[in-house]
């Protein structure tokens, strides 16, 4: 990355381009779990920030600053969505007896009742319906499997950005896969019409700087990144490496010490290791998404 | 967004607060078409970054700078990811042979034989059948869409972020829905194992200054952010708004102009406008991806 291709967001902070190499090495070691190194570095504030992502499950009972939401939505709406399609939808749940009610079909999920802002991304396919109808046509391609995959991706790029634009605001996140546990529940609660369906919520708030959240170490960059062709060549070596990466992480967190390739296969063991979701194929079909 | 709510990536550059709302509001009005006032400006320089995306087709014959793909992995790795599972892939591609193969997949986009390197995003639950059977179980989850949707999902969340840090260093990206024109085939091109697919490419290179490309404008942020519950009530009218937006956005352009509501539609019609991704479940069922 030299600086003759940095763009007006890659200005490095004051202070010795030492210092800044220095924070790009201690954040790529966090990321890995081990020591990284890139030609080139360093890196960038936008790219730093990136890497500093940790999933926040903890957080203070304080109200979110006038204008958060609806700069975190303005950022949303700024990531590129299929054919400008834009087939998703947000619900922005800050009501206290909501949240509560979502965090039961949730898994209970302390912090969704915790956080004061909870999003509930949805794969929209409703708006283009209605769109369509206005027109006295028909969304005929709607009932394809393609169209609900351009949804649910469409919904998960906006909510990245609102996530990384939250984080730059000094607020944490965390996603809520199991917002697809009772999708029909959900889906009541939220008055959702046919054709549209929450993938994941996002619960968004101030951390708990007592509980604080730590950096996750990933797989080595080998395992998921490929040149040209996917190669496994590699990989059983590397995911021994990361089961000691990750033990090594928990042992420093305090948590029970598990392989990742026993957590993950413990996780996708049998349909009874999916919370209920096993059956989100017979949800969709009962909120009027189909998957030809 | 008080100055008490900032984090280490909020701070203002250099200038009086006076300028940075001005670019904000610069910023939010290329967003949407039209002014718009947020309360609790100015926004920060990664917010900033988010709002001024564009989907870049146009780009120079030049290779990235070294380590440039790295850092854009790392960003990625960083993305959160459901249960750490960590369940999708990336294929990068400079060879302008295979690119050029892979484009002829993909509707015959231009830029993919343009950019400098094509990054190939698979749901990619192979891994996951590798690492459970290294421990001699079975990943019987693995057959369910919910599964499928978990990989899909973490790709993208994954890609975005690379999209984000690649912006930051002044690249430029497009992503290539038409990746899935032809599955099976761009499966055998990147030589993918049985249960990965790609759901979507992004082409990532230097912005050509002479072919620029403009921010476009979205739909209001009222269409698509609901307050605790789905509500229609302004949408018809915010479409036709935002049809008229579409239209300056562009004449502005030297395009043809058509109603966002029109293009949309003609879009979903039916299986016909799917460019063949209505049989991308049977693609599925060819690559072993079951949808359970």
């Amino acid at each position: 990355m030299g600086s003759a291709d940095r763009g007006s967001a890659d200005r490095l902070p004051d202070g010795p381009a030492a210092e800044a190499n220095e924070r790009a090495a201690g954040a790529l070691a966090a990321r890995y779990g081990h020591p990284v190194e890139l030609a080139g570095s360093p890196l960038n504030p936008v790219i730093d920030a990136l890497l500093a992502h940790r999933s926040v499950r903890a957080y203070l009972d304080r109200p979110l600053a006038p204008g958060t939401l609806e700069a975190l939505i303005a950022a949303a709406q700024s990531a590129a969505t299929s054919s400008n399609l834009q087939a998703w939808s947000v619900v922005a749940v800050e009501d206290k007896a909501r949240k509560a009610r979502l965090s039961v079909l949730a898994n209970d999920q302390a912090h969704i009742r915790e956080c004061p802002l909870l999003l509930v991304w949805l794969a929209d396919l409703s708006r283009l319906d209605r769109t369509a109808s206005a027109l006295g046509a028909a969304a005929g391609a709607n009932r394809y499997l393609e169209m609900f995959l351009v949804a649910t991706i469409d919904a998960a790029l906006a909510a990245q950005n609102a996530a990384v634009a939250a984080e730059s605001m000094g607020l944490g996140t965390v996603y809520i896969g199991a917002m697809r546990n009772h999708p029909e529940a959900v889906a009541a609660e939220l008055g959702l019409p046919p054709d549209s369906v929450a993938v994941f919520g996002l619960c968004v708030g101030h951390p708990d700087p007592e509980r604080p959240a730590a950096v996750k170490p990933r797989l080595a960059q080998s395992t998921v990144l490929h040149r040209e062709r996917y190669s496994t060549d590699h990989e059983a070596q590397a995911v021994k490496a990361y089961d000691s990466a990750m033990r090594a992480f928990q042992a420093s967190q305090r948590m029970p010490e598990v392989d990742w390739s026993r957590h993950s296969t413990n996780r996708v063991a049998g349909p009874q290791s999916l919370s209920g979701r096993d059956r989100l194929r017979e949800a969709l079909t009962a909120l009027g998404i189909r998957l030809d």
